[in-house]
């Protein structure tokens, strides 16, 4: 394998990779990223009002889908995507033909790390992808790809080629990513500590797997990112990229993927409204009490080999166990199953690629 | 609970905590360490021939034992204790009185965080220990406890509590803690990454514990820091801080108690040889494929309830499924015995308490 620390990947993915972005508004964040996103393409999911114009900096290249589009592509199977609420960013994984997907939010702007130095998150990002995770046994030195780690002392050798990294989780200076009831009694709080580590989340341990800055692996995993059904219509909000997360990772450590989180850090410039999140998250918040224990105790059977194959299964798994939670799981169970037909609609290749991976069920 | 970020632990604990220092020499290292380490007591566990005198540098407050003093005290049996390999430094652990034990190596050093600044292991250590683990969910800001730091977004309410911490492993910045293969491989390779975080080991992870900058939590986990049979008249060496981390991780994870890793660092100055290194790790080396599956398949059943019961139950479990990997581990089962025997002939009222953990078993 490539010593990821010669790797320049900012030049390698650039025909490989789409960054989505789900938007409301003009696109002016563009302008800060220009020196890192300019030579990749776009998609930018419109949420709302399918009729405003939504204007994006001259000199990127991209495509831009907005209700109308998104119903027009999907047809009755379009129910799968949310509507007014940033979950409508996964049809941007689903229409994308790249291998990789780096999403992330409009109000996210590059950060600076301790040098002083603009981070180049998708770069960093980009790293994380090319190097294998570890998820059976933690190094205590973090990383231990990164140039100047290593494995360290009593790391069983049979375990130090690791597994395909699936997802690169990365975190966010100033604002942290924290919930109604948190932000309300911690308005002043903000993230300066800057953590210089990535590190592999071990397998059967979930995490919050937060959207605002996220990259993956869609050949090994994208069938698993579907961000759920909130917003419009919808009795919660702001648990879609929990939802892709669980999700996403009971299936990695089933198929023998890894997930990593740390760096890159970008600059979240401004926290949502408290009050508005607050009636937003109060069922999920609630609901989340249930929903751990589930995806702490979901296990697949062997023959599920692929994401399509898990990804049915949990579906399966969250009608029969969590429906009694709430009518709304119902639904949910129904949109997963629908994600899936929509996503092997225009993914017809893609679909027999992931049935097809090298590693097979782990577990 | 007390706020950790407003806790003065370097005083608060000066009477509850004991520094254990395995050494071979003169301890003129803890000169400089004295600002951080004088307040407290010493236990120094002197290896090798009894017969020469260690010098420690004035105005510390120290008990200090050799060999003739383990065997006087233990009796027959003192051949649980390792001699001729920091392993004895366990016995440090069994005498003290203390509720906290520091174990350091006398060729590790005061470091600089990157400000500049000497770094108070101890007292970041004492930090740790003092505030809550969270072994149930990974926080993607780390400890969730620290000042600046909380509970992400989708972190369940019901887990904010954590749990009681019973161990924090420290790390090290210059010499990096390799095994014999990687120091041979990567001999100029010395640790610059100031990671500024700490974390819970999440439940169901085995992690490789390294004695040089360890603090646990006695009363709480105690019993399980035995650093087995290593050096003199042994087929293995530098496995003793493997072996009692993975059998502490083990009891830690069905006690429901948390291990922390990350910082404090402190500065190791001086890399082992290499060669003698790999002459006492190639059998850890060779044995550690079959120790990791082991370790991590052990149930402990729901009766055991203390600290004592959970590490005589693994001895039981090492004798009858590793004991056909190679005789040594009969040996080291027995040891295992002897060492429980001997804690609690001389912790009488520790057995009591350990008995009755607060918490009792959580698998």
């Amino acid at each position: 394998m490539a010593d990821p620390a010669t790797i320049s990947p900012a030049t390698l993915l650039k025909d490989e990779l789409d960054i989505v972005i789900p938007t409301i508004r003009n696109l002016d964040f563009l302008e800060m990223w220009r020196p890192f996103f300019q030579p990749y393409h776009l998609i930018i999911v419109q949420d709302g009002d399918p009729s405003k114009a939504i204007k994006v900096p001259e000199g990127f290249d991209y495509e831009l889908y907005n209700r109308n589009d998104i119903n027009r592509i999907l047809g009755p199977k379009a129910s799968c995507i949310s509507f007014k609420d940033s979950a409508c960013r996964c049809f941007g994984y689903m229409v994308s033909k790249k291998k990789y997907i780096y999403t992330i939010d409009d109000d996210c702007f590059v950060a600076k790390d301790p040098s002083g130095k603009d981070i180049n998150a998708l770069e960093q990002h980009i790293k994380n992808l090319l190097s294998p995770s570890t998820p059976f046994f933690f190094n205590t030195l973090y990383d231990p790809y990164r140039a100047g780690a290593d494995f360290v002392r009593g790391y069983p050798f049979s375990l130090r080629e690791g597994v395909p990294t699936a997802v690169s989780h990365g975190l966010w200076l100033n604002i942290p990513d924290y919930d109604a009831p948190t932000q309300l009694v911690k308005p002043l709080e903000r993230n300066t500590r800057y953590v210089d580590a990535v590190m592999t989340i071990p397998k059967g341990t979930l995490f919050p797997m937060c959207g605002m800055n996220l990259a993956f692996d869609r050949e090994l995993i994208g069938p698993a990112m579907y961000f759920g059904l909130m917003g419009d219509g919808q009795p919660i909000g702001r648990y879609d990229d929990m939802w892709a997360g669980w999700c996403t990772k009971v299936i990695c450590d089933h198929l023998g993927l890894g997930v990593k989180t740390g760096l890159p850090y970008i600059w979240h410039s401004k926290a949502s409204n408290p009050f508005v999140n607050l009636r937003k998250e109060y069922k999920g918040i609630y609901w989340q009490e249930d929903l751990i224990p589930f995806f702490q105790s979901v296990t697949l059977p062997k023959d599920c080999t692929s994401v399509q194959k898990c990804y049915i299964e949990i579906a399966n798994q969250v009608k029969a166990k969590l429906g009694k939670v709430d009518d709304y799981f119902n639904k949910l169970a129904d949109a997963m199953v629908t994600w899936i037909e929509a996503w092997d609609e225009l993914n017809p290749s893609g679909a027999s690629k992931s049935s097809d991976l090298p590693n097979g069920a782990s577990k």
